[in-house]
């Protein structure tokens, strides 16, 4: 089967890589680590240390790396001229849709193709193959690399031949998470400060009007108080608002939720909880109830 | 069956005496316009000119009105009185916590209870008796008026003996809605200005991570810019997020959202938007990023 | 010299009663506790233990109290009634425009006048009868009461005959004040923050762009971090706030500052700073930065 | 007298190299274009095609342009080199703390120094020699540049060796102006909508409270709805907010009031009044009130 070359084993990029694998493909992996390589090897991929060699014989790179500046340092020029002509780059990464532009027309310099696919789901989801995908990018490409979203997502949303579209989509859906966290997390302070249980008020919602993922794991992970080991953290949550908050800048829109949820983090970011959970911006709204924040000590 | 003093009937109240009326109620309805009672009246329903008489011969009052005030001022000690010893006032408009607190201490000095049950859904949910009950009070009261809230609503949610705890957690859900729709008027702007359909976008989230009726609803209302006539009036909305701000304020809890929320809802009453759907708080935003809102002139 | 009753013997209300003692005007002072009347009462004044025997025989009550409730409560029918017939109730207290409407009302009924004078100034300012006022009201009452102020006052302000117009002049002041704070409190920790020494820049600013008393004064306490004793209470500053935020939504005026402030006064009460000065809301700020707040501790 | 090579030739840099040249000091000018250097070709200076050549005999490097990207476009590698060993480059312009650091380090490898030192004051007071200097960077070079600061500023204030220190000040400052532009549009748009005269009030507080120019001047402008010809341009005032807010979440400060000013700019930029001067944020202000902006159609 095809040989693919994938760099950036987080959390998530190691449990899409694994499906690959599983799935029969040849993976040739790079990560700044060798030991999150591992589990990867074991199973039959090959780990490579320059990156460069890595995709030297292979047609596709897939890069699933934390943000632009990580993406960019590792598809370097040498790196897309290995890729050879026609090669593919499929970007899974929340990035910018100013880098996904600048690295668009890089590509184009080489004759390869730049595809933006940025993906919603957390590690679980990436390991079960059913994450969402939202592609952009040349036809052709999209189409020869559809049976390798396949296997990693359970639904792949087209936005068309201009790759930075996928990255604003993928940008407005965490804005519309992160929003939802923060509601809940007024709402239940809210609740806490009137002596009436938030749990109470969650389920019934929960399970009606806002009867959807986000609202009953995100409201449960609030409740709960339950913030480590991170789905996704905080560090990398914040970095997305402020990609966000860039793109309605450079797009002369003023969203001021954007702005306050930008704010949150930044202030969570100043307390050090970066390696918590996104949702533990709801820690602040704690603070700004005057109610006790016991998990910081757990 | 049972005399039940309905007083209130405006589109909710309508839909909601209505039901009682089809399921063999005796009605006794007051409003303050003639003319609303009258699909009722056709239906057996007896029309009151003055609520001490309306209430006079009925253990149960029910009220659906717009706010504190309009409840406040129906609900006279002459009223409360006349309802007898050991009638229930069954309060299921959306007022604040403090106007349910005076009103339950009112009641009870003339041996009434005061039963808390706010709800959500439109119109439509309430003619189809699918609304969700919030209720508080006395637990034989409660017993009392199952059976007439079973004819309402698809279910009914008990947040214990203490009438504002209802109250409070319909602040919380109409805070959360409200926060639903700011978040996708946000995010619709900047794919818009971006060059991306956010009709796509939502297709994708509402059917994934937000499926559910509040992302799906109102997502579609913004997106076709639809906002006449208003299921749920701005001018209500507006009320309502100064009852959740109140609310806040009284039990220190800041919420930048919230406050978030009532200066939206303000401007839109200052641009005399009043009489829009509440989801109409999205042509301010389009405002925010210089986006026509040909809605206006329709 | 002509009686004159005072109803409020606070910081301010105190140090405004010397004055008019030490002028020479015979002073009827009513309080809720008669100790603070101790040192009027020693040079001459006659404390009353009930307020409406204290404006029997007075044709000008002064008020100086902690807000709205305080001052209807003492301003009862039977105390307006007993001013007599053409009496002036010279209204100092920083009031709502609703409540100044609401007493201007009441007091026409018996044929009283109703002035609204609240002050700019701190106890010190009192003190040495260096206030700032802004009188609204009746002509007539206005010349008769002038004597007093100029004991009280540096400078007068007429906004003319409707008594809501002072406070609303006054809420506007406040609101800039405390708007002042806020951006000196936020430009100071990021000037610490990036190792920038803000007391410099305050220097530089608060004698040239920035030369006047507030930013001079206000910007040397915020750098001290010298909160306690207060010159004026976060606890009323936050009631000062919610002011503001009530006479904007009344007329329909989204401030957007106003909410940040209102929320920033929130949490500074829900951490119980409420017996600080306001300018303590800085260390709301420097949470917000991940800076330390030892002032706390002292 | 020394030869001085000067660059950027707008509205301030005009007027602050008109004084040099008058002071006597022989310029190399260089600007985009030819047009804006004739007044001072006409009294003396020379004008450059080619920046590197304007620098080649010159110890003194003075620059002063619109951002980050228009300095690093002019200051080459090229200029840099040929500003010669020990040359000084003294940046006036309002740039990021960031870019000054990557700026000193270029310098520093070619021998030279690089000296920020932004400026407070307008065009008028750059005429009249009557800026305010915030100088930072090596000792030695700062007691080169200090005659020629001296013909152009009233004060120079010494904000150590590190430059980005007096960006950051700089920085710092204009949040505080615009802030204070805010606060008095906000409060002037509560007046007039309560039917009070915001010029009394702007009186009154601008001869007392805060008799300083900002309040003074800026408020002014506010009232008046003057807002052509731009003192300072709303477009720079933006970048302005947008370098504030780049600070604050470089060093982890949440500032929600340059969140808000942030939003303020990015709207009056979407509604095109990018030209006008920056109190022209007023504008918004008064929108948030569904007061009039009669202004816009002069």
């Amino acid at each position: 089967m095809e040989i693919v070359a994938f760099f950036g084993l987080g959390q998530m990029g190691q449990s899409m890589a694994l499906r690959l694998v599983e799935a029969g493909y040849q993976l040739n992996v790079y990560n700044r680590t060798r030991k999150k390589a591992e589990p990867l090897v074991e199973k039959g991929a090959q780990f490579f240390e320059d990156p460069v060699v890595a995709v030297s014989n292979a047609k596709v790179l897939i890069t699933m790396l934390s943000d632009d500046q990580a993406l960019k340092a590792v598809t370097t020029e040498e790196v897309i001229q290995a890729l050879g002509d026609g090669g593919i780059h499929l970007s899974m990464s929340t990035i910018s849709p100013k880098a996904a532009e600048e690295l668009s027309r890089s590509h184009h310099e080489y004759g390869n193709h730049y595809l933006a696919c940025p993906v919603f789901g957390r590690p679980d989801a990436a390991r079960a193959g059913n994450l969402w995908l939202c592609l952009a990018g040349d036809e052709g490409a999209k189409n020869h690399v559809r049976p390798i979203l396949e296997v990693m997502g359970q639904g792949i949303h087209d936005f068309g031949s201009s790759p930075p579209a996928a990255n604003v989509a993928k940008l407005a859906g965490n804005f519309l998470i992160a929003s939802a966290i923060e509601a809940m997390a007024e709402a239940f302070c809210l609740l806490e400060k009137n002596g009436v249980d938030p749990g109470q008020v969650h389920a019934l919602l929960s399970q009606t009007l806002f009867s959807c993922p986000i609202y009953q794991n995100y409201g449960r992970s609030i409740l709960e108080q339950n913030y480590s080991p991170p789905g996704f953290s905080l560090a990398l949550g914040g970095k997305d608002m402020r990609l966000v908050q860039d793109a309605a800048r450079n797009s002369e829109v003023s969203m001021p939720l954007a702005s306050l949820l930008q704010d949150r983090f930044l202030r969570s970011l100043a307390k050090n909880r970066g390696d918590m959970d996104w949702t533990a911006i709801a820690l602040d709204q704690r603070e700004f109830a005057g109610l006790s924040t016991s998990q910081e000590n757990k």
